[in-house]
Parts: C-alpha cells; sequence; structure tokens
C-alpha cells in the first residue's frame, strides 16, 4: 500500500528519516564518551525504543510508571524516570518492575519524595538509583541552593532501599540563539561542576550526570560534566525543532497526513485535522502562529484548529487545493500530536510497511 | 474507593452533576418542542451516549466515521455526521453501519462531496439523509450564499442513493456577551429562515433544520426554524463554558485529579498534569491565560503546562500545598481533555464507582 492510500488523518513516519535521526545522535554520543538515554515520551512505542538501542543507547528515560512498565516488558534496561514520583500505586509498579530485573533510576527533587519512594524499594527488597534535580535556571523542578542539594544528596545517602547515584539537569530553557546559547550552556556548565565539587567535597560522588535535550543535544559536550543525555524529540523532529535550528525539514520524519474537506469560505480550505489530531500546541518561540507546517506549499498558513477541522488561509498560497487534495503536516510539536494516536504508520519511499501501537500512551493501570 | 484514593492524574465525572445537566438539557427541548442530538465527541463514551438517549436525546451527532462506528454499534441510532465526509475507507465505514439498519443522516457543502457518498450509498443499496451546511457566520464550513446553497440542495435532491432532508448550521461564532448574543442570534434566525423559504419555493422542504452548541444551547428556541439541537460540551461543562456565562462551577461534573509532586522552586508547586493530560487548549475567550480552574483555590494560577508538567504559580494562593497533596482542576476545554485518556473514572459523593472506556478516540481501524 502506498501512502496516498491511507485512511487520513494518519501518523506517518519516514522509515529512512527516522533510521538517519537515530544514527546522528547515536555517532555524537560516540564521538564525544557521553551516554545516551533517549526520552520515550515522544514515541511511547517499543520498536522504536528498541532501534534505539539498537543505534547507540544503552537505555530509556521515562516520565510515567505506566511508560516505564511498558518499556520494561517490551526489555528495555537501565530506565531513567526524570520525574518526581509519588503516589502508592506508581511506587508499587517501579518495585515490581525493579524485582523482574530492569535496572531503575529516579530523579528527585524533595526529601518528602524520598521517604515513600525509599519505604517501597525497602520492603519490596529492591534498590533504586537516585538521582537529585538540579534547578539550572528552567525552574519546574529541582533544587538550585547547593546546600539543598547537598543536604537531599545526603538524605538518600542515609536511606534504606536507595542509592545516591549523581544528578539530573534539564536546561529545556536555553536559548535558540547561537551566541545566547553558548553563554547559557557555560552558565549550565559552571553550575553543575560546582554542585559537583560541593557533593564530592562531602564525599558523596556523581556517578551519573544526565541532562540534555532535542534543540540543544549537539552542544552537550559544553557542559563537561554531563555522562549522559536523554533527547526526546531527535527521532521524529518537528516544526518547533526546526525553528530552533536544530533540524531541518528534511530530517523530520513524521508527517501528520490530511484530506481537504471544504473548500466553501472564500480564500480559505479546511483539512481533516484539528486539536484531536494534531494538539494545540503553539509554537514554543512564538515566532510563528500557525499550527504546523504544510509541506506542499509552506506558504499555507494552518490558522484555525477546531477539535476535528483545520482552517487553512490561503492568502499567500500558490495552490488553490479542491476537496479531496492531500496534503502533509509537519506539526509543531510532535511528541503532543503522538500522543493523541493509537497507531502510526511507517513507509520506506512511500511504500507503507506496517504500523505501530502507541503502547505507553493514555495507560491508566 | 474513594475518589482520594485514585492513582492521579485522574478524569473523574460526579455523576449527581451529570444526571442533573442531562436532565437540564431534556427538560429545555421538550419545553421548546426541540429534538436533541448530543454532539458525542465530548465524551466519545458508548455509556453516556446511552444516558443521553434515555434522557431526552433521539440520537447521537458525530464527526467521524469510526465514531460512528462505535455508537451504532452501541445500539445508538438516528446518528448525524456533522462533518463533510470524504475517502473510500470512511464511505465504506458509513455504508456498512447503514446497512446494519442506523439510520445515517450527514452534512456536505460541496457537490464534490456529495458525489462519492452518493455513488458509495448507491453501489450498497443504502440510503443516507444528507442535509445541506449553511455558513451563519463561523466562516468554516458551509455555504453563505443562498444560490449556491439551492444549487447543492437541488443536486442532493437529484442524487442516487442520498436524500435531501434539510440544513446544518453550527452558530459557534456568538458572543457571550447577552447583547451581542441576542443580535447575533436573530442574525441566524434570519439567515436560515430566508434560506428555508427559498428552498421551499423550489420545492425543497427541510424536515431537519439542526444547529445549537452547549454555549447557546439554552437560547435555541430564539432561531425559529430549528428542529433539532446537539450541543456537546453540557454533559460535563468546563472553564469556557463557565466563562461564556453558560454554567457554574457546581454544574461541571468532570474534573482532573492531580497530586502535588514538587515544591523545589520558590512561590510555585508543580502537579503532575501537563499538556498530555489536560491538552493544550487555552481559554476561547482569553479573558484568562491559565489552563484550568484549580476548584480547591481558584486563586491558584495553573499559568505554564509541560507535558507532565503543571506549574501553578502560588502568588495570590491562600494556601501552600505541600508534597503529595492532591488538587482538583475543572478544564478549560473538557472535550481535548477527555480524548487523551482511554478511561474516565465516575463516582457519587465522593465514592468511585466505576470506570467508563473511552471507546470511541483514537480509533484506526
Amino acid at each position: 500500500m502506498r501512502i496516498e492510500e491511507l485512511d487520513t488523518p494518519a501518523l506517518c513516519v519516514d522509515l529512512d528519516k527516522l533510521e538517519n535521526n537515530l544514527a546522528r545522535m547515536g555517532s555524537y554520543v560516540q564521538q564525544h564518551g557521553l551516554k545516551l538515554r533517549p526520552h520515550a515520551k515522544t514515541h511511547k512505542i517499543p520498536e522504536i525504543a528498541r532501534m534505539q538501542i539498537d543505534s547507540g543507547a544503552y537505555g530509556l528515560t521515562i516520565a510515567k510508571s505506566t511508560e516505564a512498565a511498558v518499556m520494561a516488558e517490551a526489555g528495555i534496561d537501565h530506565l531513567l524516570m526524570a520525574y518526581p514520583v509519588y503516589g502508592a500505586q506508581k511506587l508499587k509498579r517501579l518495585t515490581e518492575i525493579a524485582r523482574k530485573g530492569t535496572h531503575l533510576t529516579i530523579a528527585i527533587d524533595d526529601a518528602n519524595t524520598l521517604q515513600p519512594l525509599a519505604e517501597a524499594a525497602a520492603a519490596a527488597g529492591v534498590t533504586f538509583d537516585i538521582l537529585a534535580e538540579l534547578n539550572v535556571g528552567m525552574n519546574r523542578c529541582g533544587l538550585a541552593a547547593p546546600e539543598d542539594l547537598l543536604a537531599l544528596a545526603q538524605a538518600i545517602d542515609r536511606a534504606p532501599g536507595v542509592r545516591f547515584a549523581g544528578l539530573n539537569l534539564y536546561p529545556g530553557h536555553i536559548s535558540a540563539k547561537p551566541e545566547e546559547q553558548q553563554e547559557h550552556l557555560r552558565a549550565v556548565d559552571e553550575c553543575a561542576s560546582s554542585v559537583i565539587q560541593q557533593l564530592a567535597a562531602s564525599g558523596l560522588a556523581c556517578e551519573v550526570v544526565s541532562g540534555g535535550s532535542t534543540p540543544t543535544a549537539f552542544q552537550s559536550h559544553h557542559v563537561r560534566s554531563l555522562t549522559e543525555i536523554r533527547p526526546g524529540t531527535y527521532v521524529f523532529n518537528d516544526r518547533n525543532t526546526m525553528d530552533a535550528g536544530a533540524c531541518t525539514l528534511d530530517d523530520c520524519a513524521l508527517r501528520v497526513l490530511v484530506t481537504v474537506v471544504s473548500t466553501a469560505v472564500d480564500g480559505w480550505i479546511v483539512v481533516d485535522a484539528g486539536t484531536k489530531t494534531l494538539s494545540s500546541d503553539r509554537l514554543i518561540s512564538g515566532n510563528q502562529r500557525f499550527h504546523g507546517l504544510i509541506v506542499e506549499d509552506p506558504a499555507m498558513q494552518l490558522e484555525r484548529l477546531s477539535e476535528e477541522h483545520g482552517q487553512i488561509n490561503l492568502v499567500n498560497a500558490s495552490t488553490r487545493p479542491r476537496i479531496g487534495d492531500r496534503l502533509s503536516i509537519v506539526p509543531n510539536h510532535v511528541c503532543a500530536t503522538v500522543n493523541l494516536h493509537d497507531r502510526i504508520w511507517y513507509h520506506r519511499s512511500g511504500e507503507v510497511l506496517g504500523s505501530w501501537n502507541v503502547a505507553a500512551r493514555g495507560c491508566v493501570r
């Protein structure tokens, strides 16, 4: 079957592009002596996780205990839960995974998160590796004051069922502008180094220093203390990543195939993809306000989304699509788009080779 | 089990509030001699569809052929596809449903949509009722010029496999401000009446005139030509509906239960619900920029969402929640929120009575 025959809307991944993206990241980490633990949030698909392992990753990052369960069942080891997990059901899920032999590392930023985690691990007879979350400027999670971080690391070191393994940091605030970016990276480098030294002075070694996200993934070697990175979006890339200058259109492996369903309003067309297909995520930079890039004619402006309608303003467009014509869209934020779908297709040169279940989405267990 | 024991994030529906919402709409349509064909997009749950039928609806509205298949399998008759369906797989799905005895009505706005639809119906030996979509000012789908609408209605009337049944209109542009609202409703009333008269003069009777959405549902009798309305959101209501003055907080039947997972950044807390739990949908009116209403303290500002993190600014808050505390959120746009989940819970007075599968979401068949 050709991609043109797929029922729309359809998410479709170009395997050649996906493999290129995986190989490029694999080469980068090998060149710089970094480990790679990609964030599975982008795809939530065990088969892609396996491709990541086969191209140089030594484990995966996840944000939810349910994602951890799916990936552990798929045989992925060395899972990093980059999320301050709290709650009895989640801890039960994680101890069960650990009991079956998966190596679990968890990043936390509070002694009140540590306590139930340590108790659950000790009671289950397993050991979690724990990273202390360092706030390097994103101001979302993580401790910024070195004395707070030291206190947490010492509490981890004393607690049963857990082992202090190092630091987790998320430099999601780093600018896309090259000059600012270098300055931000230097600040992250200094911040992390200083904390690592203070921990070392107290006898606490940071075996793991985990950082990195897709926009700055290939700059990670500038933060010298990093031992591993955990980019997510790089597998597919998206309009945000393009806008940040971190990939080209040709690196965008996932496209949303849509059909023109209405041309009744002058100067506009409607395609069969709205917020329930693409998500409402805006371009992070705010540089452009539209809801994705129309590959066939980037001057088409996907200006308004309802739940199932995408309204394209043709004011700058060079073509006038007709009912039944097909277009393909690079979404603003591919992680949010994939999370809306139970199944995505993959192809090579337009020939559909199969589909993957988005097995770790929407899990309630 | 109490709702306090549910793993978070969890979507939880208060059955008392849901039943009140259903009963209120049932009374309204009965009082005004209108039929009710609620839009299933809000819940996508066959069990709630059945409750709607039991409280006065005579059918359902759907936007996708896959939703139609799920609802038809659940025994719901009189489905209105309020979407200009195009594509071989979708037509196959719809003719199969019709062949099994479900009465299907489809709204279209183009002769190029009509042709494959009519051919598929004729080939399958079924008849679709067709509504011509009238653009009453929303400027999304639908024809505005009476002569275009007449031409489409005549084409429907001539085509095999289909029957001209009337008009479909979506007054989604109507203002929430009472004075403007009355004026907009008058304009819609006049627009529809004039078109209906012109069709009648050409011998085409509008058996069905379908309109209405939740914000103006209880004003539908001001558009005198309507025979039925198809509100969706009213089952749960949400912050958008509150903001439009069309419900109170007490009418919001669905809440997202979350847990505080980080308090590391001064003046902020993080809860375990981001865009993958709530959606990125902003408040339609733009009156307020936050991502949902925190029921326990509406002065808490859910200001930033990442995929799994909700960052709440406490600058105006009267309480300082701690790690592990639970909060409940009324989402901005409940249809988008429900669509992210495979299962939602229901309770009465805090006692969890069970869960529903969101059976018609994410369907690829």
